[in-house]
């Protein structure tokens, strides 16, 4: 009934517990008869992005972006050589950039995410993301996809899984590059939000991207948004810091046979590793309770054979 | 290719300009080759609900639930004798809650839709409507589905259409029958919204309803919601009120061809007969502007052979 993907299914994971699990889980909630079975309609399942589909470190990719559009609109804007968040921008201090605190990270994505129309930002964010390298692997961002994460997008849409990306990062950024990169389509892509207004000039209407934060997609806003977006509760949850808690929590507390997943970075030859340092990435609470929730933790040295997708 | 319905299409339908119009949109977006022709992944039709789908006089169904909680609720709440809004509903006067504003309404809303989890006010909106009968035809409100439109759905779908409802209704309001009623999944239904928040009580999570605004989803709000959750322009668009004229305006102002349709209620015999008068479902700009836009306008009395499904 289902068609199975073309190689044997997880082939960039070593053999191991989470492998294991992953199929597991399938299996059960695919068989017909099963106790744990979940009719196709329902079989929902969200993934976080930054850090769980491809790289955050040693910032998240959007945060590139921002940066990179202060540098290039900072001729027009002699003013933020005094204003701290776009100083140490411009001065390359990315420490002290993460250092600015939710207000002075608004302000950076507001000069950079607003101001103009939903197409314009796209095709913004298109051209950006076609030429932009990352710093340490000088590849493209959309090159430092987790192979064995496509593997398991891939294995849960052959046994008719609808795939959904719930990320903290900006909807209308994502939405520009998850269909071709995750096969995920702009619809089942959740993100954090800017308000957006709907204007006609000349006949001709438009959505503004306004200055003001709409949604903040992190923590206990995901199943929130899961709520709003979708509006069933979903079986699986992929994550990779504690901001996918409540996520997890959400898919694997529900009536249903629920499996949770959380990707530790412990592998800085390979990639980076990280795991407790506090900030946007931290992974400490995942790590104390998720075993016994009995989420599938995955050690990226150990369980993936590959890193980025080839 | 597509699967054809089993009836012919439309079957509902007098033959006329609204039926062929549709017939040659569908025809002409989904033939390959015709300059008109869209990818099956961009084939996206949204639709309002309250008065295009179902029938929203003498009031809005959801308007129906309110009152009839506000009744079972009032023995809680003495002080509402007092409260002009809620006064007028438990008086019976109808009219006098029409008129509160907008104010007033949400005050009954904000009564009636919050403090309880999603899935306490599901159960609610399920046992609500499973008994429910409209004041004129005495039937379920669920009966009183309009056949055509049914149609269209169904039409629509057997082309690869995905199909959403985008109203200013409660999204967790219709996402209780859609599915049943019109085969438009939860993930699929877009609406206005309440506040919703995490909260994990002994271990168990839920998402609790609080009394505040998150998003109205009416007018301009609509092409907004479309943005925020299927993140690309539909194609065609169906409403009945200037509630909707914003969304009619933005799918058929895009680079692709876009359908746009009015339904036009004028069979006071067989449903009812408004337009111009002031409230929610008042039709002004779109039977004055609409016919110039390439719009169709529907008359409910020549160009329906039958208005409620069967």
């Amino acid at each position: 009934m289902n068609s199975e993907p073309a190689n044997p299914p997880l082939s960039s994971w070593r053999d191991g517990a989470p492998r294991r699990a992953i199929l597991d889980f399938v299996a059960r909630v695919t068989t017909a008869g099963h106790p744990d079975f979940v009719p196709s309609a329902d079989r929902i399942a969200v993934f976080d992005n930054d850090g769980t589909l491809w790289v955050e470190q040693p910032l998240p990719v959007q945060a590139h972006f921002v940066i990179d559009r202060i540098r290039a609109l900072a001729p027009q804007h002699p003013e933020w050589q005094g204003l701290k968040p776009f100083k140490a921008v411009l001065d390359g201090d990315l420490a002290g950039v993460m250092a600015v605190g939710m207000d002075g990270l608004t302000e950076l994505v507001m000069a950079t995410h607003a101001g103009m129309s939903t197409d314009a930002f796209a095709g913004l964010v298109r051209d950006w993301i076609a030429t932009a390298r990352h710093p340490r692997f000088h590849r493209p961002y959309t090159d430092l996809v987790y192979q064995p994460m496509l593997d398991v997008l891939a294995l849960l849409r052959a046994h008719d899984f609808k795939t959904y990306i719930v990320s903290a990062g900006g909807v209308e950024f994502m939405r520009t590059f998850c269909e071709t990169l995750y096969g995920v389509p702009p619809e089942q892509v959740i993100g954090s939000s800017i308000v957006t207004k709907y204007v006609v000039k000349d006949g001709e209407p438009a959505l503004m991207r306004e200055p003001q934060l709409h949604f903040f997609g992190d923590k206990e806003g995901k199943p929130v948004a899961i709520n709003t977006h979708i509006g069933r509760r979903p079986i699986a949850a992929f994550g990779n810091s504690d901001g996918d808690f409540a996520m997890l929590e959400w898919v694997t507390r529900g009536p249903r046979a629920g499996f949770g997943l959380i990707v530790h970075h412990d592998d800085a030859d390979r990639e980076y590793a990280y795991d407790r340092d506090p900030g946007l990435a931290r992974l400490a609470r995942g790590l104390d309770e998720g075993p016994g929730r009995g989420w599938t933790i995955v050690h990226v040295k150990d369980d993936w054979d590959r890193v980025f997708r080839s």
